[in-house]
């Protein structure tokens, strides 16, 4: 489901993502598609080595072609933010100064209510291998970096770009639970459905002298009884396994349903005795 | 900073990474580094297209060996999730079913939940171009999707790793505003060091002729009082201040500190009419 859908709304506003002498068009191209996917589109280049623009840059977009057709160039980070009101870096390693450090949950959030608020910002990421110089980072107001695994620190810029704008998203959610799609609606039975399934499974066992000993049987039906509601069971399960007691029930290997054995769907007993 | 580095706690558990018919090795490799970087190192692998060992996957991996080491590879999902208790299906179609559907953070933190009391779970990512198969996500307890934009949803298999790996290690955070480094101690200034400056500005301009009219200077000292005020400033900050304030009383262009200009450090008024 690559692409754009233009039935659906197209999220395209928040923070511009500045790439600071980015290196190949791959990662800038995968810098887009993971802006595009979640509702970013304003990506903004300073001296991209390879130049701008870029096919491989086009084509690693995997179509989000809305970011790459609008994606500007600048000669220094000055000029890449003169426009913007706040900014963060990105960075992994620890820098000397007295920046606020912010968890990307935090900034995404202080984004979003400045976002709100009619001002413009910008998120600054790194060259890929050696990230932002402290110079870099002295221009922007905080800095933003990943819990990453102490022993393994090795996130990509199309990575760490990813991240902040799946914050992003979510930032713009009432609920961080919420989920695009539910699953069908979902009715707990009523305890008069669950009786029903008691009834008739523990009468067919009866039947067939399941409760013995008799001194048992009380206990016995205890034990199936806490099976069956363990999980709480919906209208739809209770009705798929009241059939499948009733399959056993009625019908037997050597009469299946629509067979005229002797349990055979309509047949009586009287007639068992014209059967062989 | 890429790589292992051996001085520091290398995390390494949690749930097992299962790819359905990964097509590509890059692809591979990128979910090794991706799990890397936050902790995971379970990867399983069920019919990879180009088998395994990939060489391209281990340079994708970016030294992410010991998740490509231990790599293992399966015939079926049954048998790549034969050991687990609990598994996840990632998938960004709306399936039909009664599964429970949960974001990212609500998955984590079931898994995180699970892991604590010793259950061994799973998630499991689709094939590169159409995912997994109603089939294949019924194998599964629940659904995992992500917040895209309705009308760009497009993550590829390492991006969607990433993201629930990166959700895996926030929900080992007592807090998701930490971070793995904090800024300088910061003490915001007492009230006598903020006094001490207003005294220091006010002297200065006050010799200055700079509050006229008369009638203006108790509003004139007011604005600059309260942009002084306005950010909590720092012990640090306010000494910056009235060095800055102090270079400006003590020393003019014409005569610089450290010349034997009028206003010099050490010269004396006196001295002036040597001068010329």
């Amino acid at each position: 489901m690559a692409g754009t859908n233009s039935e659906l709304q197209l999220l395209a506003e928040g923070p511009a993502i500045i790439l600071v002498e980015p290196q190949l068009g791959e990662n800038i191209g995968m810098v887009a598609r993971a802006m595009a996917n979640f509702g970013l589109a304003e990506l903004r280049l300073v001296n991209p080595r390879d130049g701008w623009p870029s096919e491989k840059a086009r084509s690693a977009a995997s179509k989000a072609d809305h970011v790459i057709d609008h994606t500007r160039v600048f000669d220094t980070i000055e000029e890449a933010t003169a426009d913007l009101q706040f900014t963060y870096a990105t960075t992994a390693r620890e820098r000397y100064g007295f920046k606020p450090v912010r968890a990307p949950v935090v900034a995404a959030e202080t984004l979003r209510t400045k976002f709100k608020s009619g001002e413009k910002t910008g998120i600054l990421f790194g060259r890929e291998r050696w990230g932002l110089t402290n110079e870099e980072v002295a221009l922007a107001d905080e800095i933003v970096t990943f819990p990453v695994n102490p022993a393994f620190a090795s996130l990509n810029i199309a990575q760490a770009v990813l991240l902040m704008s799946y914050e992003w998203m979510k930032s713009s959610m009432d609920d961080v639970s919420e989920t695009s799609f539910e699953p069908l609606e979902q009715q707990q039975a009523t305890k008069e459905q669950l009786y029903g399934l008691f009834d008739q499974m523990e009468e067919a066992l009866n039947a067939r002298g399941y409760f013995r000993p008799e001194g048992k049987r009380q206990r016995m039906i205890e034990n199936l009884r806490a099976v069956l509601s363990r999980r709480a069971l919906t209208s739809q399960e209770i009705s798929v396994l009241r059939g499948v007691f009733g399959t056993f029930d009625k019908y037997g290997r050597q009469t299946p349903r629509g067979s005229n054995g002797p349990y055979a769907e309509g047949s009586k007993k009287e007639d068992d005795r014209n059967d062989t």
